[in-house]
């Protein structure tokens, strides 16, 4: 899925810098600014860091109408979850529903963030497909833009991924092998048969838990072996001699 | 779970506001700023737009020792993912497996971001349980501060509302205990000595990644201990022997 950031009248360039990170950062690079009343000058330069050139491609239009022309979704982002948005109907997803409904949708998004002020107005909203909102405190609701932006692309990105870890995680060979590893060396420690399944089952929730490496595994493995050897090497030089 | 956020040697003072906004927007209040570059003043106020009062609290410490010294757990974050930290035997738990596996926690757990300019060293990485990095795009790993901390409240509010079963995790010196039992047994088993603080490594990465509970912790210490007494006793009994 494409996905557009669309800027409605930003007032604060250094969000609009933040904004250009955060979408380089989670690999999007589609920046609409809708009449913006920041400038993209030497503060917003300075907080995109190293995603200037995202600045430097941003389109800016002034009609909503031509920012959305070629999408198949418009997404209305807003704070405001109550009596105002129930009044039109539009009962808005949280942002994790949201995203778990479009990962794997083909087509161009646009997400629309409103103006630090006042947020987008209710025609704006009209104009959009589905209206989302990131759940936050009732004690302080309103994100700052830059915060709701970042957050957005990096549950899209998140949850579209599904978790392919960075490392490499011990198969679940591996992770048979370390348990039956422990498994004898309870019963060569004498452990009460009992007890023998429950330790079992309190190992292979940890190691689940903990996504064990193979290397983790393997350097575990070796000690536990060690010490199973030990105690069955003690044992038969006892019954060579008894 | 109570979350402590620990920003070590923050530098742009806007940045400070701009997480004490977020902190307040997801319902966390406990900064501690660990010898802050960045001063509290008039843009540092205005970041934080209506969480002033999270500011004028925020706790001010010189020494890391202090910023743990009451948290059952140390989270390092990092978005540096490569061959040095695995080097470490350190393998970093993406936030959303993190987030997975604190939900239904008890006890107070500290998350540390590093410096804007170079991150947290590895000294201070070392004193942590646990490496926690946001999944970024490599053209772009390092996310500005405030979006960082904004990313990883979001998160840990929104996994962890949906996650139930909160069960009694190990405490601290439990952990300490069970990877000193294992200690002992690798020197009984005759490891070689220089892969004994390898192997004990392997063992805290995962039961801190695993978040081993209080059970669990005891069933296997259960099991470690009595290999070892049987190793021991067979040797005593040899040498009465011999």
């Amino acid at each position: 899925m494409e996905i557009r950031i669309v800027l409605v009248e930003p007032e604060h360039d250094g969000n609009v810098g933040l904004i250009a990170r955060a979408m380089k950062n989670f690999g999007y690079d589609d920046l609409w600014l809708l009449n913006p009343k920041a400038r993209l000058g030497p503060e917003a330069i300075s907080m995109a860091s190293h995603a200037k050139d995202l600045l430097a491609k941003a389109r800016i239009v002034q009609d909503l109408e031509e920012a959305l022309k070629d999408c198949d979704y418009a997404v209305a982002t807003t704070a405001i979850v109550g009596r105002s948005l129930s009044n039109l109907a539009r009962t808005p997803l949280s942002l994790r529903e949201f995203a778990q409904r479009v990962s794997g949708l083909r087509g161009k998004t646009a997400i629309l963030f409103g103006r630090e002020s006042k947020g987008l107005n209710n025609m704006e909203i009209a104009k959009c497909d589905i209206v989302v909102t990131i759940p936050a405190s009732s004690n302080y609701r309103t994100l700052n833009i830059a915060t709701a932006v970042s957050i957005t692309l990096y549950e899209l990105q998140t949850t579209a991924k599904k978790e392919a870890g960075e490392f490499e995680r011990a198969s679940k060979e591996a992770r048979y092998r370390l348990l039956e590893t422990f498994v004898k060396l309870s019963k060569e420690a004498q452990l009460p048969p009992h007890r023998v399944p429950l330790t079992k089952r309190a190992l292979a929730n940890v190691i689940s838990r903990g996504l064990i490496s193979k290397r983790e595994a393997s350097l575990m493995i070796g000690v536990i072996r060690r010490a199973t050897d030990r105690i069955r090497l003690r044992d038969t030089k006892r019954a060579h001699r008894d």
